[in-house]
């Protein structure tokens, strides 16, 4: 790293700066590189058939002899999801706690990469010390067990990275340990890098204990079915429902693979704990009477493959609803995801469901802290420089607002994008250059193969379709030989227009002969003389600019 | 209308039950039909392309000599947008208030059927008289001026429908008659139609009063420029931002088409009042210092194409950030709209402007009632039958729920959905049948000629692409003559797939080899034989399912 000086530590992101998730962050000194976290991010509306996108991981192969390992904060998507494809490139160790590990483990076997792995157990007061950096570990509280911020050591002073946090002091694991969090901070901190998340979110963040309550609450007074949506990662949820099912007598069918599995690696685990029994299959479902079921189910974002979607539209192969089954979201909307989950919820009143949802019901809280736990954190910690990471720009702008007004220096706060690198010394930081980052895009088997070019296509095909122009051209006597045929896709019913078609291949056939008596053997002129001329008669006619494909044989 | 007996009133709707928007309302007794409302509908995601969805008019085409005339409740797009389409089907009389009449006449000029329209402006005391019913009306409080219910007197009772309202008593305008629903409450009422939109939403609705007093806050504490967005038809909001402009020396430019023609109606029609010279033109902005400018512009919502968007990515022809601005969100993201608010306002904070947006700053407020308004209404109008409109039908239920709080029976509620018919007589009501309803899309020039075969087949466009396969045949003597040749569109970047695309044509080529051997003249089977065969290797290679369009010439 040519523009960070050999007494500095360089720390940066390929992910996860002014956006929501692919998190990917780094520390260097010198020639040990400390990544932290591998995560993906779920495409927006305008990435047209994208799965999924993960950061540019060229500077890491580049410079793969020098990185000391991957250690992961906790095991969500957003953090751990682009492991598989970063493996696939550089077989670094990973290390993380107990759960995350175990979701690890799952991905690497699905993609084939188990076997080679190098996966390494943390505990809190584990120590992993390299030549001239260490890393250690303080537990925080999120919405899935197992959540560690990081500190590593590097010799101009140690850099703290916080993970996703909230400080619930009354959580359903083990709370965060803000005894370490403060010696650490009296240590001395050169650099804090934050979870910006709810920055915008003035309230303390309610307990999950709380929503545990509320749960158990709706599972004494509903007398049918429940049928419970939630994430599946949040294990320590899953625990409140099995508890409260199992308190009111109730068993547990778990419905949708993410779901199943959780459950799973939350017993194996020791998680979840529930009597024998507990868990039972779909078949039983319908030998039990309505009060003693409750079905645990994945689609509490309206997900349209997900269990609760099936169930809702009844598509669902074992549960349709029935009168008296009461759904419960325990869960609360991502702004992308807020019209299919609303669509869901009509669709369940209207096969005659009662549904429980929104904030008012109080059966969901955040994972992530709001400006008092922010505070708090920046209080403990006492970092000399600031870096708002996690969450859009506006959030890490607002983050930097109250790190200001926690004492930090306004000109030792810094806002960065991804890949730009801040270079820090002791008693100085600034942003000293920039290395490549973009998003590479991963739709199907194809990896980074989809650029900006395909995506323009199918936006153009998606809003105004496709028309195909056929024509076969005898090359001998340039004439037309066949054609021109027009068939098209997604631009209008071709069947109730006729009338434009047949007008529409006049014209072209009428110019076209004009053009071949210049004798031309250029194709692609041919090809615009066809574009230039159907264009603006499709525009006159239609007011739609569709996607034109002229395609020339010649015979 | 068979179904409904002759001494029966018929309630139905065409668009606005379970859905928002498209509300367009009927009440008939025997050969009177009293329309309530013509509006369109914003399409969803995932009807590609399309620009508006309007209801199916068949059944007042086929009835329009018994159309008495078509009563618009206020002037919002979702209540008068449709008006151009119908009025091309049929051209009946059109009554509505004040500023309702001068959007319609806008809207008609633009679309040349001003001349021909037949529109009477309404006063709230006006009685429309027919020979067996008439038409009366009531003020409410809305997010625009001159918003009315209807209330349609036929044989067997009166039918009252609320149009969009909230309870504001201490509006900008008028306030709401409760006098005169209370008359109407105590002469009796047979079916109350109800506003549903903010069923699920528990507070009375913060007065338009209190969002004025804390723009005027905003207006004396800023001391750069002031870019206000805001709903162009929310005219009481533009007066409000056009009194703290005045009364802070300040100036106002107005941008955005909606925007300007908003600013002209309301000074034309005495809405917006200000001293001459308070609107300047672009160019004076840069003759004033910073804190006597007033920038006025649409895109609240983060519309793409909007003032406040194009000013927000830079492309804005006249105005660019400068440090010191101030961006005022005068408005609350509908769902679909969340993320493109939230981008507009991240590149807004990035180009270095400060943000006001969001409810923590009471900068905006509903035009529709929450619950307790909702149940004030049902208190003053006492109807017999209540049939919630407007709104998905989760609020339409909920809407119900507090209807049977305040006291009207169960069995006396009526969810419906477009085109069910409720035959009201002066004791019983049931839904009596259906006449034909649906949607109908506009896509530029087109109405109705976008079906389901097109959406869908620019979905798959949209998330998979397209791959031609075009090959020429000669039928003499059964063999390929040339290609197959491979060309897509949104699938992968062919450039770097080389390899992909010639193993696909050995593949095609190979199989129809075999195929022209059963020497079929068939080409809808040659065709199948090349999707089928073609599409399981591109799944296998790509796990993704493009359009496989297969185009044969015969030479």
């Amino acid at each position: 790293m040519k523009f960070v000086k050999n007494d500095q530590t360089a720390v940066f992101a390929l992910g996860g700066l002014g956006e929501i998730g692919k998190n990917t962050y780094a520390v260097q000194f010198q020639d040990e590189i400390i990544l932290i976290d591998a995560g993906i991010k779920f495409p927006e509306d305008e990435l047209l058939g994208i799965d999924y996108v993960i950061p540019d991981y060229t500077y890491l192969v580049k410079n793969v002899d020098k990185i000391k390992g991957l250690f992961v904060t906790h095991g969500h998507e957003d953090h751990i999801g682009g492991i598989p494809y970063l493996l696939r490139e550089i077989n670094v160790p990973i290390y993380g706690g107990k759960l995350a590990l175990g979701l690890i483990r799952n991905k690497l076997e699905e993609h084939g990469l188990l076997r080679t792995a190098k996966l390494h157990e943390i505990q809190e007061d584990d120590v992993i010390k390299f030549r001239k950096t260490s890393v250690t570990f303080f537990r925080t509280t999120h919405s899935i067990p197992d959540s560690f911020g990081i500190v590593v050591k590097t010799p101009p002073g140690q850099i703290v990275h916080t993970g996703d946090f909230k400080f619930d002091f009354t959580p359903v694991g083990e709370p965060a340990n803000l005894t370490k969090m403060a010696e650490i901070g009296k240590e001395g901190v050169l650099c804090l890098l934050s979870d910006s998340t709810n920055s915008e979110v003035p309230d303390f963040t309610m307990s999950e204990r709380r929503v545990g309550d509320n749960i158990h609450d709706i599972f004494r007074k509903v007398d049918g079915r429940i049928i419970f949506a939630t994430f599946a990662s949040n294990i320590h949820r899953l625990q409140q429902v099995t508890e409260a099912a199992v308190a009111n007598g109730r068993k547990i069918a778990v419905f949708g693979r993410s779901m199943e599995a959780a459950i799973n690696i939350g017993q194996e685990l020791g998680y979840i704990r529930a009597p024998k029994d507990t868990f039972i299959d779909a078949q039983s479902i319908n030998r039990l009477p309505a009060n003693q079921v409750t079905i645990l189910c994945t689609g509490s974002q309206g997900e349209p493959m997900a269990a609760l979607s099936r169930i809702a539209n009844g598509t669902h192969r074992q549960i349709q609803i029935i009168p008296g089954d009461t759904v419960v979201f325990s869960s609360s909307p991502i702004p992308g995801n807020a019209l299919s989950v609303s669509r869901t919820i009509n669709m369940l009143f209207r096969a005659g469901a009662e549904v429980i949802h929104g904030k008012l019901s109080d059966i969901h809280t955040s994972g992530h802290g709001g400006q008092e736990e922010q505070k708090l954190m920046l209080r403990l910690i006492k970092p000399k420089f600031f870096m708002p990471i996690h969450g859009e720009y506006r959030m890490q702008r607002m983050h930097m607002k109250l790190a200001t007004d926690c004492g930090v220096k306004e000109e030792n706060c810094f806002i960065m994008d991804n890949g730009e690198v801040l270079a820090l010394s002791e008693d100085s930081a600034q942003v000293a250059g920039k290395i490549p980052s973009g998003n590479v895009y991963i739709d199907g088997s194809g990896i980074g193969d989809i650029g900006n070019i395909v995506l323009r296509d199918r936006r153009i095909l998606s809003e105004e379709g496709l028309v195909v122009v056929v024509i076969s051209i005898n090359m001998k006597d340039f004439k037309i030989a066949s054609g021109p045929d027009i068939i098209s896709r997604g631009f209008v019913y071709m069947r109730e227009s006729g009338d434009l078609i047949n007008d529409a291949q006049s014209l072209i056939s009428k110019h076209l002969n004009k053009v071949m008596e210049r004798r031309t053997t250029q194709w692609s002129e041919i090809k615009n003389e066809i574009t230039d001329t159907l264009a603006p008669f499709l525009y006159e006619k239609t007011k739609r600019r569709p996607m034109i494909l002229p395609i020339i044989m010649e015979v």
